[in-house]
């Protein structure tokens, strides 16, 4: 009968490979069945408890080591439990037959000061103080560590930002600057594809697909998967985004990411179009009915982009769509005001627009819009559909009584923020006999007294009893811009009232911080390093151990004192 | 000063042309400003709130009718209040020049015996009774109203199924049956291409496109917007699919819903797959990464929802997919499990996968999977991405530590429901340097041992280290099927586990219910017969009137004497 054996080895520090190693030799010794060697997390632990290891009770803390080992015999288990610390040894004298190693940062910089990269990849409680360092000294970071908070990702971005310098990351799996790929990348061509990705295997799925196509990746500039979320806001991904503008040896970028919170998408998208570059743009999951804007085109999925960017690489702007920009709105009219009679017509207009416009309310539920907080009257951007059920009880379908939009089409008129209105008008049998009849008047009289655009789509066919092209043109007599097209008249207003490009609060990265071949500081994985060299990048392995021997309290107070040092510079 | 005077009919039936007009009217007298003639509902108050025809103290219920004018004089606004019962009396009178209308359903279907349709669009507390009566004289109901309750529409489509008839709606605001514009339709040319649309003005503006392009419509069959979710399953959309299937007609078929839900979504794909027709399947928001899975082709939007179909018409099936489809999985094998070390991997097969398999459990937060209940022991479909940050604290990333993985992976293979494992394998700098040895063993061991499956996505380029050529060789000799595009692997498991189609528990609609032109009982709105008659459509219009004179309670009661009296039968 087999015996487990468990040891809990409180807040000590180790090395990811060294327990990998341990785990193995352990699990490698005579009479031994399994072992397993975690760090004691909610997740590690289901681990060990699928595969037997796992005592009944147990109370180790998240930040302890579990060594548990199941023997055949009880002498075995307790024999290879014996063994730990000889294995452990083992590993550090390995580890001491290697050349000298800097022991910090600041003697790894005076040994390689040419360094513009710090490659971080110890464990995350320990990896925000480390990049802090790093920027201090001047230094952009691959930070590859995940378990970093929010918050500190936050301040080191914003930090980053201030010098001039990037923070790729936290759980920064992947980049290719200067030619060689940065911890988990692929071998392929140098071209002029740069990508910018909140998503490792994103990044890396696109540029094996670019290389299959025959072309090749100029950088490929990870973020890590939280820089596009609302409270980071993108910092790392329009840094980047300016970075791969500016680069000559890039001709078309793609931008890859989960879904942005709003307002970093529309201020994104508006920095990808101020680049002047073709910018292809897959956010997972989400794709807008109308896929190209400009120099925007949206993918489906990742080999899709990557088979948009090489074809973009022939093509020129679509002069069609370019053409459709015709004035920036005046600064106090910003709004859009869409009135819709057709629900799915709402929809999909707002599955366009929150790409572009934020904040953007709707009476829709679509993910990215707000539900508006008085259904009466509008705020910021606004999509309605009058047609919702909460809009006909015991009245007639806005389709065929133009009542209600009437009178909110004049409301919406009325308000000074307003730049356009944006309405649809559905044409056939059960509609309305005349929709001119009423609309156009009151459309003449907002053009007329007014700056507001008023954008008019129409639905319906030559064959339709209400005459379609009279139908336009007297929309068009009235002043308004008309429409055939949904997507047309999404891409109108996205261009028209889409954010501008803002300049960036911090001074540029240097373009010389992606030159060819990388010099990097590598803090952590030691195999991160052997890739470098063998990729002929110049990297320096540091020796890191974790500060005040990894206790936790003592570590605080280090920290603390080190804070209040730097507030008094 | 402008006076507002205001009159409320509590409880009491209108019709809502009637309504529209009495307002217009009222409008139209001297001395007066404005006026409003709506149901008491939330939305109607703040309309009339936001035009001052709101008095400050108001009491009235949502069931109340409320009259308000805005006189330029007190005067004038008492006078005006006192037309109402001459206005209502005088549209009244208009109606008895009219030729002897039918006032039940029973003498409609007397006067018009072939009329295997009955149009309703009287007000939506009504509908459901009427609907059930025309569903028990064995017709179709096309169901214009809306604000009926889902309850309701379960249990009149679960009704029309046992007999084999359809109920489109309720709030279905558009069909094309017969070559007839049911409610709001436009005129289009009659082609090949039939349409299913939980989607108003999505049907119109397709049907439109198609119309633009020179090609038309079979049938356009609409089922109310809630038809996908999850309470109605899809009742009418599966008889639709199944009727277009038999059509001859019909050469082409196109979806078009909100997304529905994820059990819904997999059920009616199988359905459009089993039709061996082309299928073009829009839902509104939703793209998956592979966008063609045999003879379906995803959309994403109405107007290229209408292209693609169009094109459609002239092609074939790709072979290419359709040599794909292998076996059937055993019955009792019927699980994917997937384990991907790539996050974005994972994502983006999730974001395929949700609308072929379910139920769908995943780590990922993709609409349309669920998290699983154990995050250490999967059920059904289980998609994972065991690079999560839970995974990695003290651990390495699983492309360089294959522990983790290879444990779940034989835990998952000794689940006797299981069909199929995924795995994804990342080459490049920084990963496992040969992961196939391994990986390939366990593999090896499961595709001898029992009938699972093992798909294996390889990223990765000619130039890696690793020698993608090999580590492909070494995996196939396992026994794993390889895949080098994560689209080809996720079309391959959603065409292999995917659901099958299903045989209805009712029996087929009569594809002679489509026959052309088509015959219809049209209760409520006139317009409606007006444009039946005008497109040649033979229509009776019946003059409704609510039953127990719109007296709710009253109403109850009789609903309770004929649901006692039908149980008996």
């Amino acid at each position: 009968m087999s015996t487990l054996k468990t040891e809990i080895r409180p807040g000590a520090y180790f090395d990811s490979i060294v327990l990998m190693q341990l785990q193995a030799a352990l699990a490698g010794l005579e009479g031994i069945e399994d072992a397993g060697v975690v760090m004691a997390t909610a997740s590690n632990l289901a681990v060990l408890e699928a595969n037997g290891l796992l005592p009944e009770e147990f109370s180790g803390e998240a930040e302890d080591l579990v060594v548990a080992v199941r023997g055949s015999t009880e002498a075995a288990a307790e024999a290879a439990l014996g063994e730990v610390d000889h294995l452990l040894a083992r590993r550090s004298g390995e580890e001491g037959d290697e050349d000298y190693r800097p022991r910090s940062l600041e003697q790894a910089a005076r040994q390689l000061p040419e360094a513009r990269w710090v490659v971080i990849s110890i464990p995350g409680r320990y990896a925000a103080r480390v990049s802090r360092k790093a920027l201090e000294s001047g230094r952009n970071v691959f930070l590859y560590s995940d378990n970093v908070s929010l918050e500190e990702e936050l301040e080191l971005k914003e930090a980053a930002r201030r010098k001039g310098l990037l923070v790729l990351g936290p759980d920064c799996g992947t980049a290719h600057l200067g030619g060689a790929g940065f911890a988990f990348a692929n071998r392929v061509q140098r071209g002029k594809i740069g990508l910018v990705a909140a998503s490792g295997t994103g990044l890396q799925s696109i540029a094996c697909r670019v290389h299959e196509l025959g072309e090749g990746i100029s950088q490929a500039i990870g973020t890590g998967g939280r820089d596009l979320s609302a409270t980071v806001g993108g910092i790392t991904a329009h840094q980047a985004i300016d970075l791969l503008g500016r680069d000559p040896q890039t001709q078309v970028i793609v931008l890859i990411s989960k879904p942005p919170s709003p307002d970093v998408c529309s201020s994104l998208l508006a920095a990808a179009r101020g680049t002047t570059k073709p910018v292809v743009v897959y956010f997972l999951g989400q794709t807008p009915p109308n896929r190209q804007l400009g120099d925007l085109v949206f993918a489906t999925g990742l080999e899709e982009a990557a088979e948009i960017a090489v074809r973009r690489l022939a093509e020129t702007l679509d002069p069609s769509t370019a053409e459709l920009v015709v004035r920036s709105p005046q600064q106090d009219r910003r709004w859009l005001r869409a009135l819709f009679s057709g629900g799915t017509l709402a929809q999909e207009a707002a599955l366009g627009l929150r790409f572009f416009l934020a904040p953007l309310a709707s009476n829709l539920g679509v993910e990215g819009t707000i539900p508006g907080s008085d259904p009466a009257r509008s705020e910021g951007h606004t999509i309605l559909d009058l047609g919702a059920d909460e809009y006909t009880v015991g009245r007639l379908h806005p389709m065929i009584d133009p009542d209600l939009r009437l009178r909110r089409l004049r409301q919406e008129a009325s308000d000074p923020e307003v730049a356009a209105l944006l309405l649809d008008v559905v044409l056939g049998d059960g509609a309305h006999p005349d929709p001119a009849e009423h609309l156009a008047p009151v459309i003449a009289e907002i053009c007329q007294q007014s700056e507001i655009e008023v954008l008019i789509l129409v639905v319906g066919t030559d064959a339709d009893p209400q005459g379609i092209g009279e139908q336009c043109s007297r929309f068009e007599e009235a002043g308004a811009q008309v429409f055939r097209r949904l997507s047309d008249a999404v891409s109108y207003a996205a261009l028209r009232l889409g954010r501008q490009r803002e300049a960036s609060p911090g001074p540029p990265v240097a373009l010389a911080d992606l030159a060819s071949p990388p010099t990097v500081i590598n803090i952590g994985l030691e195999s991160f390093h052997d890739s470098f060299q063998a990729q002929g990048a110049t990297s320096l392995q540091m020796d890191w151990r974790p500060p005040a021997g990894g206790d936790d309290r003592l570590l605080g107070i280090l920290d603390k004192l080190n804070r209040n040092g730097r507030q008094r510079d």
